[in-house]
């Protein structure tokens, strides 16, 4: 393409809100540009990156077997109903009322593809099935950021997978797991598969596909000696070791009134001699579980916790009056009698002894042990994994890594085809089966942002593009006014598009400054400066801007040097 | 591709739903699947259909010096209310509220065109520009019809053109004209250019593109003489020949009592004598302009009223009492003095006089002349245009033609930036200018339907795709269990492919006849046949599904006459 043909400008000015150095570049590259919050519109240079992306996303579902189609977005409200989701994601859920009754604008598409495909997979020999779609979604986020990193109006990937049991889900899975990889590796970005919680998609097991970056929203624990990765939603630390306490016999009541919480409880403690350091309390909190009925969570006083799956944390009212439970004073001792459960991260057990409330408002007791004061019902991971926390598989020291998630996938099980009748199949037998499934999302709209955070330059004002994601793989320039440097860079042009690459030509007259200051925001990893050089010597400059390295050319041999450069490119900067 | 590979699988059954062949074809053949009125899935198969309609769509914008973008489907209320629009097409805007606001889906693209662009437009240096997308459009339909017909969500291709003045605006809709006649032709479409009217995009000239088809739901009226061809709301009529009346000197009243409308009154007329024909009726109804301003419409009595622009026909109020208009007897005899404007088609001058209404309660008068006891204000073209009136360029007789719209073209002109300040440039002289604009739609989601009206076979059992459209342009079956009829039907699919034809091998172990039996479904224009000759004769059968024919082929020379037939092969059927 020549420059003169783009519908292009870069800019100077960049808006207040573009915190991220990916939204800046995209912005002043004339890559996007914002309609509302959490609105964009992708404009021509923008377009091509993202139709590059596409092609390599939709490319690989297919390697996975899957059949490309397209579902609509507006979806019939009922069918959001059927499955629970209308009231569990009502936050999130765009409302549309019609002629033709009322929808929801599809956020991801599980009920729809059941809807659209299901009567075409009616037996055993229709299975196993593979559909995806590049698709537009909407979600009413509660806050757009970073531009095209949480938006409210976005392309997903989605493929969604059906068999007949079990191992066949797990085949599936693994299929489009590798092909993840291979895309990401050709998108030119180092993602890690990690552990993930299942969030309002469902299933068993998942896992997200995380991109280490500064603009993450999401962290994941990692440990470098067993290679062990989950989602800080879903990582659980290993064995903590047992701390050196003061050794303590009984168990001591203290006087601590009007001293509730962690922190003024030690100090309390503290204050009347009692032999507590910071980490000694015990942190009780009230939680109900689905029925309503109460529990105790236990976990360290230093620690945060994690609500357990079935429980949410009770409200003000649990402390009425007559209450068992008494605030800021709460603890194990003797409420396991009172018909209350008590749930434990394992944690706990890393001290002999420990201070809790007493049950009694301004009181605490000291030298509480578990299993001879109380015991526990059920041990649950309950705290939220901190940096140095030991590994649940190896007890190496856990690290944390801010990331962005670019893909997800879900091994389903039964969890939409056990609620929805008619997702289901006939087994040779005759009988009705419901299908295994399996789904998997890829945020393409995400892409082009994530991987220039990775690719970008100071001052966000270069990127060079992965070779397979770039708009246009090598960019022709003439430097000076010269007939000849002109003349070579036009035939250049015309041997490396004759070569089947994507080349552009800036051929807007533009002063040579001005031309490489475009083109370090339009990204080509490849650039020819056709100069003064070539009418002399007969040579041009090529120049690696992935390598950052220069080369003279002779001019006969810049076609080859440039092709074998392409080849060798590597897409992942580590 | 092998069929074992396609998620796929054809229908007995056919929906009530489905009155149109093409839609029964699609549901049967498992291209598509409705969610919910006029929402459609697009199934593999319907994809790959898409997929090839959408490159050909893409390609010809591209060659119209269109750059590809992409703008989102939630509109801001605000550029919508900005432009006059929001309450001009309420009747048919999705609306949706937010957390960042309240919310159109687009049904059209020109506001959010303009705020995507404006700001990249800024100076005439950047003129003129064209950009484009293929982009999911929604649209409340009051009824939708014939499956992908028309459609609550859907496809279109809209493209803008950007130009510093009229000139500019004429050559770029030019450009986009031509394109828009080789894209059909692609799509194997006989689709003819219809002068049309404007409705809620506005601006002057514009053109439909229309193919001839049983389940149009508009008409244009066409001249075989000269060529005029124009949408049925935009057609007018040339000058009707004098017709032949009885001399009649003056005028005559008469009482005609409970006798309004044209025919009860010729009824009433001819009892009493009076030397009426069925034909003598001018026809007098009530409008309001913008103002509320009221005129009268005169047309003659057995046609169709047109409403023209600016004006709406008065609603039961304007008769209230003491009303100057008399209900069922209005007449233009002395109204143009008591400040009612007469407008009057033109076709009324070919009759010497009239009957009509006297203004009075029971009371019609005969033989009223224009230019002696009334005249008309304006002449404007009020009727619509019926089979065998006289073309307006050259009074040939025009013939009515039932049709659907798979393109429109529009000069907008100023009609949009003459109300948005922001769509404007610097001229070279630094004074802001409008753009003169274009705007261009392809109903992409419509083709499927449209080209299989013009090729599907007897009972919408079967279907030939035209080349450039089809799924597969050739598929590849064995007859017959023998493993030399399977080897030929391997080695030919794997010959094809590296031709570069996009290729079915049908390998799904199904009967012979219920193989063909779905590929009559699928689509292919070619099929090839590897049979008993096979290993006999070293024979296979090709058959030319457009054409009809069948053609014995030395299995060595198969790939080269399947692309000769390829080639050869004409999209149109006319």
């Amino acid at each position: 393409m020549r420059s003169s043909q783009l519908v292009f400008r870069t800019r100077r000015e960049v808006p207040q809100d573009a915190e991220a150095a990916s939204h800046q570049l995209l912005v002043r590259g004339g890559y996007i540009r914002r309609l509302a919050s959490g609105v964009y519109s992708f404009l021509p240079l923008g377009y091509l990156l993202l139709e590059r992306i596409s092609a390599i996303v939709s490319e690989e579902f297919r390697n996975a077997e899957g059949n490309q189609v397209l579902l609509p977005a507006l979806h019939p409200t009922e069918i959001w109903a059927a499955t629970g989701r209308l009231a569990k994601m009502a936050d999130v859920l765009f409302r549309v009322e019609s002629k033709a009754g009322s929808f929801v604008l599809g956020p991801t598409h599980e009920e729809a593809v059941i809807e659209a495909i299901a009567p075409d997979l009616a037996s055993y020999r229709d299975l196993p099935a593979m559909v995806y779609q590049l698709q537009t979604k909407f979600r009413d986020e509660p806050r757009a950021r970073f531009g095209l990193m949480r938006t409210r109006e976005f392309i997903m990937a989605d493929g969604y997978t059906f068999d007949a049991d079990q191992e066949g889900m797990r085949i599936a899975y693994m299929k489009v797991y590798r092909a993840y990889q291979r895309m990401f590796e050709r998108l030119g970005l180092l993602a890690v598969p990690v552990e993930a919680d299942a969030g309002s998609i469902g299933g068993d097991v998942n896992h997200e596909f995380m991109v280490a970056s500064a603009i993450g929203e999401d962290h994941f624990a990692e440990c470098a000696n067993c290679g062990y990765r989950a989602n800080i939603e879903a990582a659980v630390a290993g064995e903590f070791s047992v701390a050196e306490v003061p050794e303590i016999d009984g168990v001591t009541v203290y006087s601590t009134p009007g001293a509730p919480g962690v922190e003024i409880a030690i100090r309390a403690l503290k204050e009347q001699g009692a032999l507590v350091d910071d980490s000694a309390m015990l942190k009780c909190m009230v939680a109900v579980d689905d029925r309503g009925e109460p529990a105790i969570l236990l976990i360290p006083g230093e620690r945060t916790l994690k609500v357990p799956g079935g429980y949410t944390l009770a409200g003000e009212e649990i402390f009425g009056e007559g209450s068992i439970f008494c605030k800021g004073y709460v603890g194990p001792v003797g409420m396991r009698e009172r018909g209350v459960k008590i749930l434990a991260d394992p944690s706990i057990r890393a001290r002999a002894w420990w201070a809790t409330g007493n049950n009694v408002d301004g009181e605490h007791v000291v030298g509480v042990r578990i299993d001879r004061d109380f015991s526990v019902d059920d041990y649950r991971n309950l705290i939220v994994v901190e940096e140095g926390d030991p590994c649940p598989r190896c007890s190496a020291q856990l690290h944390l890594v801010r990331a962005v998630e670019v893909g997800h996938t879900f091994q389903l099980g039964l969890t939409y085809s056990s609620v929805l009748p008619h997702a289901s199949f006939v087994d040779p037998e005759g009988a009705r089966q419901p299908y295994w499934m399996g789904c998997y999302g890829v945020g393409v709209t995400r892409l082009p942002a994530v991987i220039a955070e990775q690719f970008i330059g100071e001052g966000a004002t270069a990127v060079a593009w992965p070779v397979e994601v770039a708009p246009f793989e090598v960019a022709v320039v003439a430097a000076g006014r010269s007939a000849q440097a002109a003349d070579a860079a036009e035939r250049l042009y015309q041997e490396l598009l004759a070569r089947g690459l994507r080349v552009l030509l800036e051929d807007r007259g533009l002063s040579f400054g001005n031309a490489m200051g475009d083109l370090e925001l339009i990204g080509p990893p490849f650039v020819v400066i056709a100069g003064a050089k070539v009418a002399a010597e007969g040579v041009v400059e090529v120049r690696d801007r992935l390598l950052g390295t220069v080369e003279q050319v002779a001019l006969g041999s810049c076609g080859d040097r440039v092709e074998e450069l392409r080849k060798a490119a590597v897409p992942i900067r580590r």
